[in-house]
């Protein structure tokens, strides 16, 4: 049983009556709604208004997969919160940062880039998928079509990444690196590009399959009980 | 169920005594007896003796993850039989060279280089785990002996791997990339070091938990029904 | 000093009017005629209705770095002289190959996948630089445009690549790994999308910069003296 | 010209009668003298007790390859100077650091892992080159000694590197990715294990030429005037 839990901010769904309309039991309720489904996962949903932002010791020692959305308020994840976040990374919990998370404070931490990248409101995305012996990539067509997303466009600073799983095209000229998974210590991350709070992209089957994949492959293979230090040796 | 076949040239077993007591059903027995316990895997063997070199189209059609073991009689595998294999692997089946199989026909196909190495009969190997968040390390400590193995020493002449999963130690001097993996098209595969004939290598706990771990990783997860070719895009 | 030899097949430019009137000396000699004015360069070009099709021992011995142009003949490039160039590669000469040398013998040699592409005749291409650490990258803007390319699409089935530097997009739907870098034994390739034959891609000036940054990150580092072998250890 | 500066914490030299012995310029001096005997390097120093630890925005941007040695005063270090060393290899500067420098600030926030190792204090320490063709490679054989080293042993907890340049062996039996690249944004990094405060290590010829090496592979060839910002598109 894979324990997932799906982080949001919650802020645009409750201020913003189209987005609530997309999404009326948040982002990250619909990202549970489909997880929960699934048999060998067991799902749960925090939120930067709870305490601790949400990302509690406990929480974070009870969870295999960290899914996390994010946009207006990267800022008001606290740096404890986000070191948390990073040390149970190392240690071997999965991170998959969806869409604007790009920018979360734990990935910044984990990755050592700026994070930037360039971005225009909404366009037709297509997505290929470039590899096609990657897990993430099971059962996933070559190539599918998002008719409303958000524009991210190259260059994208991140540092070179493990695997480009998916590579993105935009109708008015952009090319992204869409889907790109990292290693750090015990822990495995997947960064994913689509799903822009306004449109129905979690919706979508075929993004619901790859979060799916994702969260499989993320699982953690060997967990540590505490972050690493340096140990001499002594025969 | 992950539907595996161990191919073994079979031939020191048969023409050494000492070699036949280690292995009394042959490698191919020995590995076919530990991973058919496993109720997710359905094993079968194959033999450079049987028609088609044991590799036929048919076999390999029904094969998910491929296991091979060759030493002395590289040569004597067809090469029809070869490029067979190779196909499969870029169609997506795994494979898994163990041993002196760095030098079988089809990785060198599959990896372009020499694949040649520095070697000495017997030695103490110590292996370190340097990738502990890949599924093939799942389970297996930071590091482990083995008393007695052939020893591989580098320069060996591969492609920089996805992955090195596990660093070998030689007591009279000398380190190798003992578990590397590679993809080629939607195929997956790994190489691993430890395994000479005359030592009880295939015995060892650690050893068959490395080869379970990684015939689960191996798994096609997008096979193709033939080999890719150009295509022309017709609107 | 760098030993550049351009090799082409100069097929197309004989035969078509349309094309040698882009190319009048062939895309070859256009190729020496920008890369001969660099300093630190010597250049030849060698074409495919030479003895031992251009591809002698004896210019490969000379040759720092093989820039390749092939198309409709790959075939007519015997296995021999294929089989020199990539046992050439192994033992450091830098080979770079230029859009439909893709599908030309010795790269196949050496990268083992089928290297097939989904491909449209005229399209308007964006070049994006996503690795603007790269030797190749420098001085090159992250984002470039060519009015009239050949588009080359996704899946390209190229192994991992160990620098995607270029990323192309093109207008009717498609996104391409444009530049890659791969590395074999002791030597270095670039693999590079633009320059069909009925364009004057090789006349841009960011192009021109493109592939002489590239002849000197591919020039040989430590060049070897033969092939490698397996060595005994003798102590 | 490469404009190197050498920084060193420069505590060890001054505490320790043996250690000054060994290096009585420091061992930011002893590396001085060598590189600026190198036609295309103007050297320079830096140590921790100059204003702003030595490293002034003005002499970062005056910077094109920073080497760092470091061991007892990491944390003297301030946060503000190890964000603007970040903050420029982001941009562009290389960044060389040497042994115990695995634990220095910037790496730590450019690499995002716990950068612990296991240690022993003496050892014989074997060197092993396992990617011929980089350039930082260029001129060292396949396998050289150093008689006293301090011993580092796997697991060494550093995110993938793009390439392992050099692999080390030591005799009481620990391996160690001894040389490794990374590139974050425009910037590249090389971590170099070798140099023991205690031993002449930085005197060895092959040492002195793979620092050479490693400055001419890290110097900038896209440097940026800021630090880069998400853009919005606007057509």
């Amino acid at each position: 049983m894979i324990r997932v839990t799906v982080w949001n901010e919650y802020i645009h769904e409750r201020e913003f009556e189209n987005i609530r309309k997309v999404y009326p039991d948040g982002i990250h309720g619909c990202i549970r709604n489909f997880l929960e489904k699934e048999e060998d996962m067991k799902v749960r949903c925090a939120t930067l208004d709870m305490p601790d932002c949400g990302l509690s010791e406990e929480l974070l020692c009870g969870t295999d997969v960290l899914i996390w959305w994010g946009h207006a308020a990267h800022e008001k994840v606290s740096d404890e919160a986000a070191a948390r976040v990073a040390a149970h990374v190392r240690r071997g919990m999965g991170l998959i940062a969806l869409h604007s998370a790009h920018f979360c404070k734990p990935l910044k931490l984990l990755l050592g880039t700026s994070m930037t990248l360039k971005w225009k409101e909404c366009d037709r995305e297509r997505l290929f998928t470039v590899a096609p012996s990657h897990p993430i990539a099971e059962g996933i067509p070559e190539c599918f079509a998002l008719e409303k997303e958000e524009l991210y466009c190259e260059y994208f600073d991140i540092p070179k990444p493990d695997d480009i799983v998916f590579e993105g095209w935009y109708e008015s000229g952009a090319v992204f690196r869409s889907g790109v998974t990292f290693t750090r210590g015990n822990g495995r991350m997947f960064y994913f590009q689509p799903g822009h709070e306004e449109y129905p992209t979690y919706y979508e089957p075929v993004i619901r399959r790859i979060i799916m994949n994702a969260v499989r492959w993320a699982r953690p293979v060997n967990r540590l009980t505490a972050e690493r230090d340096n140990i001499q040796i002594t025969d």
